[in-house]
């Protein structure tokens, strides 16, 4: 990484009229850097009306909220390029497109989004888009399955398993979903009100040992190429369009474990709604919520088994019915992901918006404790919510 | 590859005296080809007294039975070496020790076992070696644990399974164990008699289902270093003492798999055992047999279990009982692994000497049908058959 420097502005224009693919590259002029995450720089690059036309992403050498204190591997650069460009091959319309990756800069150039909107702050503002459930049912299926034993030659799905090694952002996942929020740990945050509440998922033997299965899962099941952390904070939507972005944890891992960070984030969603909207709006956003869910699974489901039925090439896993097996396994791993994803949104060291900016001290800690209460019933009880529709009755039974 | 070679004996005394780390390498003197595989050369190299004092086994580029027609990897060696060097780390009473690995000539020279013989061998025979089952299961705990994500930290676990990625030898292994038997292919192998058998083995959905779940596992269960070929060919027996050899399908898959093929090897004797030995002799190794396969479980069991107590290094995995709800996955998978092995070898390419060799055509055949149905039952119950004590239960009832 010897030629790695950190852009400035005028670098990330260069940049991306250097890569950019325009035909026009000289009418790049300006760049703003618009990150709002802590790892990375992000510009948008203008041309000379003030219009948006690519975005430069660069990775830093550091975690930027805490200085340089926390060094993190400029690899994640490439992890996420080839994550989002294998994406890409697969689902086209539902990945950002990625038109350069520079590795010895950590860079990369793709295509502007500035029609689009990050999903959550939508969710968040009541905005429903209509189609973005099924889109990502659908980009799961296609980049899942393209990706797994079902498609790939056996040497080539080794290969990939391989090139796709992740081990220091799989580490974040490890701790932060699966081991700190059961355990003292000063990254954990929480208010100092819910305390109980942090303390009796320390204290939980049930739940630490079905959390120690998923953790094992996630682990060992090399399973397809994940996006790694797919929240809808890494998504764009705009009126029909939906685009997965910011990949940087993308491996070979548990199918289920996409499902559920989705599914999980959705249900955030519907506990923050009270703290978020009017009762009659709140009312209406959590019957969406629950309606998404359940147009995300089948939309997956189908899609998924449709390819199976048109595509596989093992000529073992192409046997009838075995595809509907194996998924049936997928949604009790999607489901108990989907707990520790509510359970460590809560309690561990990142929060979402959903719940976060609620105003309201008292609300906002009724939130926390539902997404709590939710998540531990969902890791507890996964291997009996056999279908999306038992799950729809849980989380209603959860309030 | 280009400084390969294939060895001459008089190679093979020259490699043992510069890498055997012998005091008196001067000593070795002759060498003999003892291969009865068809994948490598084995020398066996010899003092002045005609003592056999150290291994040498070179991989050939290409299956010696079929001359040079089929084309197989050198790079095999590098993983046997490597395979067995780790569980010898971890296992070095149950290990053969490799005293060194030359990569460019896909050689190693190891410890001579003269003083030992192939388990299979003494099995066929009605010899019974006491503590070999209890052995086998100690190996197995050794070598695994230490391999999985309960003792390795993750970093090293990732390096590790890329390190072993082994496509073709595991392919090998996906089509002969998984696919092959259960579809009309040129490389089966069984007497015309039992073509009803046969095609009734293509002809199964819920045994197809079972065996894509398994192959499934084989592909994407990355939990521990596994031997990859732990049948009773693949062991060395005498008073006392148990070595495994013959590493070159290792790599990172699902424990059960090797604990399967050990049950299933155990299997196939009981299945044969009427075809070899007398009729109360038989019906002893039949029993012997049975407690042999408790014997390997129950120790392999307890001596993880005691391993995942005392060493298990990750904080999710080392909560009280998760180590035995794996154990029982495990075991679920090994059952249906076993049921993979008895079926490949009675119909596939590669049988074994516990039934080939019987001489009389009709008990030949009639033990052939019995390992097929037993194979086909375990596969389909595996997920009912939840102890070894219901495995047999379950072995009983087959005949």
């Amino acid at each position: 990484m010897s030629h790695y420097y950190t852009f400035t502005a005028d670098d990330a224009v260069a940049f991306a009229r250097q890569f950019g693919g325009l035909a026009d590259p000289s009418g790049l002029v300006a760049a703003r850097e618009v990150g709002d995450g802590n790892l990375n720089l992000v510009f948008k690059i203008f041309d000379e009306s003030g219009v948006s036309r690519l975005v430069v992403k660069q990775a830093l050498p550091y975690v930027r909220c805490v200085g340089e204190s926390w060094p993190l591997t400029l690899d994640r650069a490439r992890l996420e390029a080839q994550t989002l460009i294998e994406h890409h091959r697969h689902s086209p319309a539902h990945t950002v497109k990625i038109r350069h990756f520079e590795p010895a800069l950590a860079a990369m150039v793709m295509d502007d989004l500035s029609d689009h909107r990050i999903w959550r702050g939508e969710l968040i503002a009541g905005r429903h888009y209509p189609r973005a459930a099924a889109q990502l049912g659908r980009y799961l299926a296609d980049a899942l399955f393209h990706t797994s034993d079902f498609f790939l030659h056996p040497h080539e799905k080794k290969r990939q398993v391989a090139a796709f090694t992740n081990p220091e952002m799989c580490e974040i996942t490890e701790d932060l979903f699966f081991t700190d929020p059961y355990q003292e740990q000063e990254r954990n945050s929480y208010p100092p009100q819910l305390e109980a509440d942090a303390a009796a998922l320390r204290d939980d033997l049930p739940l630490h040992q079905a959390v120690a299965g998923l953790k094992h899962r996630f682990l060992s099941g090399a399973e397809a190429l994940l996006h790694g952390d797919i929240h809808s904070g890494s998504i764009f939507v705009a009126e029909g369009s939906l685009k997965a972005i910011d990949a940087e944890f993308g491996y070979y891992g548990p199918v289920g474990f996409d499902i559920g960070t989705a599914i999980g984030n959705l249900l955030l969603n519907y506990c923050g709604a009270p703290g978020q909207l009017g009762l009659r709006e709140a009312a209406a956003a959590r019957e969406q919520r629950l309606v998404d869910i359940q147009t995300l699974w089948h939309t997956f489901q189908t899609q998924f088994l449709s390819l199976a039925h048109e595509k596989t090439r093992d000529a073992a896993l192409a046997v009838p019915g075995y595809a509907a097996l194996f998924l049936a396994s997928v949604w009790r791993d999607a489901v108990g992901f989907c707990g520790t994803e509510l359970i460590r949104r809560s309690v561990g060291l990142s929060h979402v918006a959903d719940i976060d900016t609620i105003a309201d001290e008292e609300m906002r800690h009724a939130c926390l404790r539902h997404a709590i209460a939710l998540g531990r019933a969902l890791v507890v009880l996964a291997p009996r919510i056999d279908s999306v529709e038992a799950l729809i009755a849980r989380v209603r039974q959860y309030g």
